[in-house]
């Protein structure tokens, strides 16, 4: 019984493939997603060759301690920010061996959504060596479905970054 | 579209509402998984109260650099060993604020196994303060069948100890 949808294996895939070719070793930095996004990329055999680590930061601690995102901004900016984001993308990369490293930070549901933060937002991250950004998504459906629509996001931005490095 | 079937889940909420209970923190440390185990812990809504963080360790840096397993015992004992499985288990409860901490490594095909060594090998360790043990698995199926017992094995051995702490 596959975890994954044939469509998103063969994304996985992709990336996997690009990234081989690329020589370019891959890191994750997962909050909202808590791994789906590492465990996606790892369904594919041979994965190993590019996959290098992945971090579930699921805690307030885990984001500050583990991937040294500063205090003062998960403070003035919450935990689900691009700010965050940006800088889990940032402290993964520094703690690994990769190239590129993805993260996402959001609101999964069905509980923890606000007016300025409702449920469904998704921050993804993305760094590279001299280059790291963030960028907003407003996913819709239930828990499995905005996590699903973060982990197929995290794919393709990686297959992106990949071609163009 | 759900990734985990709802057997899966109910023990994935079992182990999340028996953790709450004893206000016990998890962590998780897995390499032939890839974070399959922490995606489906925090598939359940409410899991942030006890999922404290997980490593994906892939490569052999990761393991050794990232979770403190003696290079010397990866060498000599395998990257799929109880050895290193208890030696992760250790790493991810020394490197988090949690109280159990839960590990796979294994082989979970098609490619990589060998007559010692066959594919659905896993070894699964457990750390706690003042316990850590590591046993073996071999199952059988596909890369993805391999996994997902992985997990189930995963979530009934969290189960167990949570309930004996």
């Amino acid at each position: 019984m596959p975890f994954f949808s044939p469509q998103m294996l063969a994304l996985a895939s992709e990336v996997v493939k690009a990234a081989t070719a690329k020589k370019i070793q891959i890191a994750t930095a997962e909050s909202c997603t808590g791994g789906l996004i590492s465990a996606c990329l790892t369904e594919v055999s041979g994965a190993s060759a590019v996959f290098d680590r992945g971090y579930v930061s699921y805690s307030y601690d885990s984001k500050t301690a583990y991937l040294d995102v500063p205090q003062d901004i998960v403070v003035a900016c919450g935990a689900v920010s691009a700010e965050v984001a940006q800088g889990m993308a940032e402290g993964a990369l520094k703690h690994s061996v990769s190239g590129i490293a993805i993260s996402a930070t959001g609101i999964a549901g069905p509980g923890g959504g606000t007016p300025d933060k409702p449920v469904g937002l998704v921050y993804l991250g993305v760094a590279l060596k001299g280059k790291s950004y963030a960028f907003k998504n407003q996913f819709s459906g239930d828990r499995g479905e905005v996590r699903l629509q973060t982990v197929e996001t995290a794919l393709k931005t990686l297959l992106k970054e990949i071609a163009e490095a």
